[in-house]
This record gives structure tokens, sequence and C-alpha cells, in this order.
């Protein structure tokens, strides 16, 4: 049995269908701050059965020793955190407390409780300002330029640390990319609970009205046609690699770290495109200043995780822009049930 | 009133004492992991009053907030954290969970209580493998080499993200040197409660008898004798550099950075010298093998504490080593009475 944490949230949720299809057992620790209920039982339709679930903060020890003690996990995905870029520069103690402070109370956990095989959720974004692209593992991890970033760099150096104290360690740190999409059902996809902060969340509400125009920021970086340029990525894709990653790391100690990206970049504008045409909706912009801290390219080298784990991400930029549209379009149906009754 | 976490330790207690001659007052936490409760009398002895002493662990939100409220604090000094590099290796989550987890819990009760003014212990180890000697404040932070020197680049970047949030702060992050030496009275000084890992503490016991020999790592460093060369200061100055540091802070905001050295590097064998000189005691060596991680040199650049704090360290090698081994003698004389009572 595997625990995720988080479990209940965008990525949690995939990684724990996609491991439950597989016929494996999981427990879902997740505190609902940024996730729903419901995703716990869109799971179980999607999966045939119950995941476990455990209402509770990954920070408190007592809880995470108790279900250690309670349940045959033999390792975990830890996926809880805060990822809101903006309300982590607003925030930052926040930040920190829950996405450092929930991995060094996790480990500490495992180290107790005898399990050592940790799958964590990091971000493209350790990389900070490099420039060369593609971008692969060895490139050295720069100085994020903000607190969310900041954080999942402090993960990951706080997890090396941890696997070279004791050589019974096996963790993976995942780096993703951008993840987008949903599932091809319609049932599991990103549910920000406030404004969102990334092109494909906010696009989908402009898209279904919710909002007026889709800001673009900067049409004057070095890239073919002046906006940002993205590694997006489908969500299955990228918990596919999570199962792979967990699968791998049973023959693996220490720390292994992989990217999970596409391998292509594609433009904001590529991203508007290419809905546009998926959907049969026009999307208004406003082309606005470049905001500080975003660069103009960024995409993976995937040869590492093709190598070392046999995964390749295979979804389309069209297909993770469909799913994406159909979890949005069902979201608004269950929306306007959910205001009739 | 200042608040003085960490205390009754090597530098905080040196801190609370040169505060409290001001005629100033001092409340110390600490949890005496590290230290001794005779520190807190020898600081009264010294100062002439007492200062306001709270046995307890600066992780406890709730004690803080306790003391915020019931304390006319208005600044804090947070000494209080782990600092011995093997151990960290060895127990790198009770290293992080204590410095990083300490600054942040430090930092939201501070802010809770709208106390805004911080002085942070910060090391030279933030500069991670910097070559270029000597060191300024405005040289890149590097990658430490010990989960030790790792937690006090968390603190730094926490504090940087905090004073960004929120402009009212004021922070001042102090880049210690090579902390030696102790009180001229002999009642205040480094008392490690595990086997030393630093030069000095090192050096005295093998000169006391405590020990056989004294293990230099290195002799074939790019330096003049062959041995590393540090920047070694007087712990009396470093204080005062806090001193100076508190009050600059109040006309400053944001985070400030000050290198506390001396700006002048003495090698292995120049310190094991002096200190024959000074004591008139022969230092048995064992030269050994380079420890991994160690650099050759390391000397601070303090002009921008010149500039900004008008604040100089003093006091001469042979000084340091003087008080240390006055200190060191004094501390003997305190075993064997207490073991013939």
């Amino acid at each position: 049995m595997i625990l995720i944490t988080g479990g209940a949230g965008y990525i949690g949720a995939h990684v724990a269908l996609e491991w439950m299809v597989r016929g494996e057992e999981v427990l879902i620790l997740d505190n609902l701050c940024n996730s729903h209920r419901s995703a716990i039982d869109r799971i179980s339709t999607l999966a045939g059965k119950r995941p476990g679930f455990i209402y509770g903060d990954v920070r408190n020890r007592r809880l995470l020793d108790t279900l250690l003690r309670d349940y045959p996990i033999d390792a975990v995905v830890h996926c809880a955190g805060l990822k809101a870029v903006g309300e982590s520069v607003r925030e930052p103690l926040r930040y920190y407390d829950t996405n450092v402070g929930g991995s060094v109370v996790l480990c500490q956990a495992m180290a107790q409780a005898g399990v050592f095989r940790l799958v964590f959720s990091s971000s493209a974004t350790v990389y900070g300002d490099c420039t060369r692209m593609p971008i692969n593992e060895a490139c050295a991890t720069g100085q994020p330029t903000n607190p969310y970033g900041m954080s999942k760099l402090m993960c990951e150096n706080v997890m090396k640390s941890v696997a070279s104290s004791d050589p019974r360690w096996s963790i993976g740190l995942l780096r993703y990319f951008n993840p987008i999409g949903a599932h091809a059902s319609g049932l599991l996809g990103e549910a920000p609970t406030s404004t969102p902060n990334n092109l494909l969340p906010y696009l989908l509400q402009v898209a279904s009205g919710e909002r007026q125009a889709l800001s673009v920021y900067g049409q004057d970086y070095p890239t073919p046609d002046g906006t940002g340029v993205r590694d997006y990525i489908h969500v299955v894709d990228l918990a596919l690699g999570h199962i792979r990653a967990l699968e791998a790391l049973r023959e693996r100690r220490g720390v292994s770290i992989w990217n999970l990206g596409t391998g292509r970049g594609y433009s904001v504008l590529d991203v508007i495109n290419a809905f546009e045409k998926v959907s049969g909706v026009r999307i208004p912009l406003n082309f606005e200043a470049r905001r500080p801290g975003d660069i103009a390219c960024c995409w993976a080298d995937p040869q590492k995780s093709i190598d070392e784990l046999g995964w390749q991400a295979r979804y389309s930029l069209e297909q993770m822009l469909a799913d994406a549209w159909r979890w949005q379009c069902n979201q608004r149906e269950h929306e306007v049930v959910r205001q009739a009754n």
C-alpha cells in the first residue's frame, strides 16, 4: 500500500487513480485546503473501489505515526503542499511551514516507521534562471525567484541530506514542468479554489465565461512569436511518471532526480490557438507587460526519465486541451445542477 | 527589551552581557540542549543584574506568543540553533527541524506580535565553496556542503522572503566567520557538550590534558604553510557586532547582510604556535588527511560592516587565545572543585 499525501489534489488524485487501476492499494492523506472531498468519490468511481482516506495535515507528526503504524505502507508519494506563486510572495512563512516543515515531519515519521521509499513532487522551478534549453537533471539548481520555488528547492535539499545520512532511503525527486489537462473521463482535473496563477486554468475560466479576457504577459520575449514558451505535460502522463518512479525506486538507493516533461515547448499563443481549434471557442486576449521573475523559455530534456524509468509523455497538446476543456464543461454542469437544486 | 533565543549559549550569552552592560533589558529563551543554566548566573555576576530567563524551545509557538505578549520586546536576536557539522550529517532532520523550523515559527510569532526587528546568527558557510578571498557580502551564496550550513542558508532565504512580503521588517543577517575566545573574566566561554568539531575547543582539550593530541587535517593546501587558513574572531567582538546591528536596524528596513570577521586569515599552525606562546603549553600534533568539504582559505572582507555599522574587530589572535585558555583553566578548576565536593 502506498500513502499519497495531498492525494485529493490535482496531481495526487491522478497518481492515486493510476496506482489503483493496477490493482494496488492507496491511502490518501489530505487536509482539503485546496481540494475537495468529492475527488475521493470520483477516484472510487473510476477505479471501481475506494481508496483509504484520512482527513488531516502532513505536519501532524502524531497522525503520521499512527497511519504508518496502522496501515501496511511501503512507500509514500508526497504531493501535499501549497503551490500558488503569488500567494507565496505574500505569505512566505505559510509556504515554508507547510512545504518544508511538512517534508521534514514526513521524513522523520517515515524513518521512525522504517519506510524509506519516497517520491516527491518537485518542480522545474528549482532550475531557477537556467537559460540553456532543454534542461537536464545535471543542470545546477538556481535561486528560485519566489518562496514557492524556494520551498521546493529546500525540500529537495532536505531529502538529499536525509538520503546521505542513511543508506536505506530510496528517494525520487520528480521535477514537474507544466502539468495541464485532466482525466479523459472529465471527472478529475484541476479545481483552483482562488484566482488561478497559471495559463491553463485562467484560459479555461475565460473560455467558460467566468472571466472576460485572458492576460498574456510579455510579447517581446526572444521566442518565435514573442510570448513565453513552456513544456506542457498531460497530468495523466505525469501521474504515470510517478508510477514508474515508485517501481524504479525498489531497485535504487539514495536520491534519483527525474524531469517530468515532454521535451517540447509551446508558446502561450500556440496554446491559445490550439485551444480555440479544439474547443471552437474564441479567447479574447489582453497583452500586458512581462511579469517579474518569468523566464522566456523552459522545456525539459526527458532523456534520463526515458532511459531510467522507461517513461515518456505520450499525450499531444491537443489532447491535453481537449481533456481540460471536457473537465471544465463538466464542472460547469455540476455547478448549474448544484445551483438548480 | 530584547529577546535572545539561545541566550545561554556561547554567542548568545556574550550578546546578552554586552547588551546588559549598556543598561538595557534582556530576556533569554533557551532549551539548554547545548548550554548550561550556570551561564545565566555568570551573566548576572558580570552585568550586576539578572537577565530574564525562560526555559523553553524556540519552536514552541504558544510559548513565543506568550513571551511576546507578556514582555515589552522590541527586537529579537535569534541565536538558538544546532551547530555541530558532523552531527548535522548524521541527523539532518533534527537540524532542519530546529534551525529552519525554529526560524519560521519565530518569524510567525514576531509578525503576529508586531515585532519586526530581528538579528540572525548566520555563518560564512553560506558562501559555500567561494574561492575568491576576501569574501564580501555581494558574493553569491553557494551550496553548503553539510546540513548545518544548508540550514543556515535556508534560514537566510526564509528571512529574505519574509522581508519582501512586509515592508515593516528590519532583519540583519550576520555571517560569522570563526568565533573563538572567551570573556576576559574567564566566566563565559564555549562549553561543548560533546566532541568538539572546531580547532579551538579541540586544541583547548588537548592543552588541558583531556585529549592526547590535536589532529590537523591537511598539510597540502595551497597556503603558506599548507594548513587551512581561517578568519578567527573574538567572541566579544562578535557580540559587539550584534549590538551595532541591533542599533543600525532601527534606521533600516528590509534585509541587511553583514560579515562579522576580522579580515585577517591565520593558518592552523599559526594558531597552534600562537597558543603555545601564550599558554606555555606544548600541543602534540597528528597530521591527517584533508577532511571532505573543508576549503583551503576563508577570510572576510569586513568593509561593509565597518562602513554601515561602525564596527570593527579589535582583539588580536593572541588575546583570543589567552582569553580562551583562561576560560579553559577556570572550567578545569570548577570541575576539580565539583569532583572534590
